[in-house]
């Protein structure tokens, strides 16, 4: 058989980058309750030693790599980009290619195993934003990486282990990918023509509206997208203009962070826990402050039997069954304690 | 509640449009065993009179919506989009929308209820693609239409209900959708830089490789291609350059039909029957013959636990944990009768 290869490729024909890791067990490591010592989760305190040293914690007691931390970061214990090489960007004939450098963390966002970030007292939620920010702020000093992809998988529905540690990946990437550069392309020619960006112009329309929104406070407006995806995607907009998460005011992360706690608490009493991704959707990392990229922070629940079909996979458009004005009204009626 | 909504929504954030369709019971209709006569499946021959009228069928005996068919062509029992009406194309604020108007078309493969594609005989291969390259024809004359889809999913890993009865769907759609719209975007670009089409250049690439060849004759190439998106993923690529499918020659069509039905049995030999998804690539309707796009046939085979992440959802890129080349070369080797 052929060696390991670990490297990015973009397609020509229809553009977009891929990480090929055939050295990698299976995809993006959610971990199992794998075994530390005495048969333990590994991500759970007191198991600190079964992992790589951490890179961050945020503790109330002990020391580096000890229990007493409230969040943790960690190398990704099978990461699917590595640190250590050089991209040796190159052309191969029609095709492009670099070698997979890149970061891959794990954020263990509580001590305890199976608590979801809806459960988390809301001090906790700050935390997993402002520990997000601070890996952020450490790998753009990185200048071989471009873009941050930060996420959370809940449930086996959204490609979790099952029974795993609640846990954040983060991972930096060299290049800026598909749906990123889409975005910075549309906001560009919005601000060309108008002078003003996307997401505030549509903001705007939607508290005029009113239909597609969630929940509002003096920070965040919370919405469900025009065109959503999937059934109940909702959005948690920053309402001041901004385009990197890393950038935004602490008081503004805060709001975020009860943000996304009282809007998993809505879905899980609307929707029954569903399972769930939560993405931080962020400008590249080395551009400066942008007036025409707007950050902000994803929910996408899997509560549909979702395969992906041909359709998806053919087009890469998609087909949803319930109106976000519909997914709106729900959640909003939705009683939460 | 609100009232039902049936229409095409783009994002202007991401771009891509969406298809709203919240007076669906559920996604792009996979046909259960639905109970005709007697809780027979309807798609059944001597059921035909349980479904609408057909559109198409290719037959031995009988009348129109009588047995005796080997191919027929129906319209969807649950379209997401809809023939009648106008499109009233229109912005929205800072949003575009346009009503759900399309055509939606079941293609029933053969009539044994639960025959695979790949155990159908060739000629009976040959019938489905020639069966679809009708409908795309009499479909572009309605020029609200831009572009077709056309797929299978077989098995549920791939989208499909269980125990259905094999069939194809052509969703005729009034936008050309995102994937296609930046592979005629990449496809221009680099015609305009080398006057040659990009699938021609990567060809000869492949060729000269021969490490991501899984099949060849005098008519299609069978590879993995360079990025590919899941382990396994195949495309069966028209050597002679031609944008459009269904202004193949009828020969080079049944060419395709016999590299179609070879490689999904050398994928059943080799993965075990897996589930897949196959899929027409082919340029918008409404454009004449166009140097710079290559039709082609995809096979993405279902087989790693694959729901999707937020990584996924995050930046449309993909992480993929079997190098192509080492995909083709196992599929090479597979022993098929």
């Amino acid at each position: 058989m052929e060696t390991a290869v670990r490297e990015l490729r973009r397609d020509p024909v229809t553009g977009g980058w891929v990480i090929i890791a055939s050295d990698l067990s299976r995809e993006p490591g959610e971990f199992l309750r794998h075994p530390g010592s005495n048969g333990k989760c590994r991500l759970c305190p007191g198991e600190e030693r079964s992992t790589p040293p951490e890179l961050l914690a945020f503790r109330d007691s002990g020391g580096p790599n000890e229990p007493g931390w409230r969040v943790r970061v960690i190398p990704n214990f099978s990461p699917v980009l590595r640190v250590e090489g050089t991209l040796d960007a190159a052309a191969e004939g029609p095709y492009d290619r670099m070698n997979g450098i890149g970061a891959h963390e794990i954020l263990v966002e509580s001590p305890v195993h199976d608590r979801g970030l809806a459960d988390l007292a809301p001090d906790r939620v700050t935390d997993v934003l402002f520990a997000l920010r601070e890996r952020f702020v450490d790998l753009r000093r990185d200048g071989r990486l471009r873009y941050i992809a930060a996420f959370k998988n809940q449930g086996e529905a959204a490609g979790a282990a099952p029974h795993g540690h609640g846990q954040w990946q983060i991972v930096g990437l060299p290049v800026v990918p598909k749906r990123v550069l889409a975005e910075a392309a549309n906001g560009l020619r919005h601000y060309a023509a108008h002078d003003r960006c996307v997401v505030c112009d549509l903001l705007q329309r939607e508290v005029a509206d009113a239909r597609r929104i969630i929940a509002a406070d003096n920070h965040f407006l919370v919405i469900a997208p025009y065109a959503s995806r999937v059934p109940f995607e909702t959005w948690i907009v920053p309402r001041a203009h901004g385009s990197h998460f890393e950038n935004a005011p602490q008081h503004v992360l805060e709001a975020a962070a009860g943000a996304v706690r009282a809007t998993l608490r809505r879905m899980n009493a609307a929707l029954e826990e569903p399972d769930y991704n939560i993405t931080v959707q962020s400008a590249p990392i080395q551009e400066g402050s942008l007036a025409h990229f707007h950050w902000r922070i994803e929910i996408v629940p899997r509560i549909t039997r979702d395969a992906g079909s041909g359709f998806e996979w053919g087009t890469d458009a998609r087909v949803n069954p319930t109106a976000p004005e519909e997914a709106a009204q729900f959640l909003r009626e939705a009683l939460v304690d």
